[in-house]
């Protein structure tokens, strides 16, 4: 297989979810105020992590250009999911963020009743393709509840509680640990597995001890925790210019972050495990035969950005 | 089939529900704030009316034990999405209520951050009920796919969207009539249709010719808009201390009611003839063996009741 640097598979993967996204409401629902809204966050710039590592997963194990395009499908849905999750987080209620990726948030440009909608809609919608696709392909069941179940209180959604129940508190790096597991990590665990899962089709308790599957799951923790890491160095070493985000804000907002607990050293130091482990479980998949030269490229690029 | 009154019903529905809705959160989950302000607007006393269609529903095709169980459990599922849209419709940004059902709304007991994630919560929970009960009950796929397209853009975020779209402006009764059919007539569609879909187990395009679902769509428009006109009429006529909720408040908002746009008189009018096509409906099926009497004791409730 032809390996790409990251830039590279970034585009490709944007020309791959792009027309996948553009079709996710039909025209006439286009015209609706809250669809417009939905639409705005959805296309506001993003760097599609989500789609690039299921992306990613899908050519390490070689999946059919056939499952290729339920990939897509499944990856648009969870970046959608990730969107409605920035949209209700930006809330004045709660983080009342005015600025994400360098643009007015969705409440900003649209008012604080038509985001929250909005919000709902890209959940729903989401929820919707999910349950639709298996009218059709009742063999991506597990993979589409798996996906549910991260954007839930197990995942994304026990994250955000979390983090609003610790506001201006001290907590662990064991709370604040689990805090970034379910709320950031919940996605990459979907992004890295599915494909996988909807590869093989099988039922809840095969995948259970499925060695394959648990060392996805492994690795997607890995890279959520060095994410989040980054994120958190980057809030403190970076200007909001190149971020495209308000920088120096959790310290303003005294949130505990991995800086703030394992100070600006520490966090580097803990990144570096992280990024261990993952090179660690990537070798192990290299082992069996799979290609995993375009994960070391997004595990380089996760280390070395700069926003 | 014994019959008993509305109260009856409506105590036996409680009764039916209440062990279902109790056992949606672990123990361990519902020490969680988000959790907790979910399940404080989950049991704030509402009428349970979508679960008492489903049970009526239910009963007057004389479903065996078997489906009843997960009738109720859609049932359950309804009410976690109805909660839901309540919940989010009582925000600042939206209704502005600080009063449902003679209790402070979920934001004013929990704060906007938590009640917004409380209601996020609600809908992911409700749809990863969806999709695990098709892990092992393939069959119910079309059942749980039409209920998150009733909560979705063609039903009641539809409905949302256009009622903030329309906020001080002046509208037809034709927008009127379609901004209801989707915010309150689409779950009352869900709850009508869902106990026939899952006793039928059939695809989409099977149920779209079918001549009892089309028929139960139609029972439920009408059901929809009796109960919405007849809202609106209480609106005008009632005291919020009976009501549980604030009066005179369509008025203040400037909001386009069937009674703003009918008058008083015309709305009861309209409503009258709601009742009688939901009559001639129940006619046809009883005229097919079915029992329909606990649906003719509902349809003479909503007419009558005074909250």
């Amino acid at each position: 297989m032809e390996h790409e640097n990251i830039n590279a598979l970034m585009d490709k993967t944007e020309q791959w979810i792009l027309p996948e996204l553009e079709n996710v409401f039909t025209p006439a629902e286009s015209e609706d105020i809250t669809v417009k809204a939905a639409l705005y966050s959805l296309f506001a710039g993003g760097k599609r992590l989500r789609p690039l590592m299921m992306h990613l997963t899908s050519r390490m194990f070689g999946l059919s250009d056939d499952i290729d395009a339920d990939v897509k499908y499944f990856a648009a849905t969870l970046e959608m999911l990730h969107t409605y999750s920035l949209i209700h987080d930006d809330l004045p209620g709660l983080d009342n963020d005015d600025l994400r990726r360098g643009k007015p948030t969705c409440h900003k440009a649209y008012g604080e009743g038509i985001a929250v909608l909005a919000g709902d809609l890209l959940l729903n919608k989401a929820m919707e393709r999910l349950l639709s696709i298996c009218e059709s392909k009742p063999g991506y069941i597990y993979a589409a509840s798996a996906m549910a179940e991260n954007a839930g209180i197990k995942g994304m959604l026990g994250g955000q509680s979390i983090d609003i129940a610790s506001e201006e508190k001290e907590i662990s790096l064991e709370l604040l640990t689990e805090l970034q597991e379910k709320k950031t990590g919940a996605f990459i665990e979907a992004a890295v597995v599915t494909p996988y899962y909807l590869s093989k089709k099988m039922r809840r308790d095969e995948f259970a001890s499925d060695k394959t599957a648990n060392d996805l799951r492994k690795l997607a923790s890995h890279i959520g925790l060095a994410f989040q890491i980054k994120d958190d160095i980057l809030d403190v070493t970076s200007d909001s210019k190149v971020l495209g985000k308000s920088t120096g804000k959790d310290e303003r907002d005294s949130k505990a972050t991995f800086v703030t607990l394992l100070g600006l050293d520490g966090a580097k130091a803990r990144l570096d495990e992280e990024i261990l482990s993952i090179k660690a479980i990537l070798s192990g998949f290299e082992a069996e035969g799979f290609d995993t030269e375009d994960y070391v490229t997004l595990t380089d690029f996760l280390v070395n950005r700069d926003r």
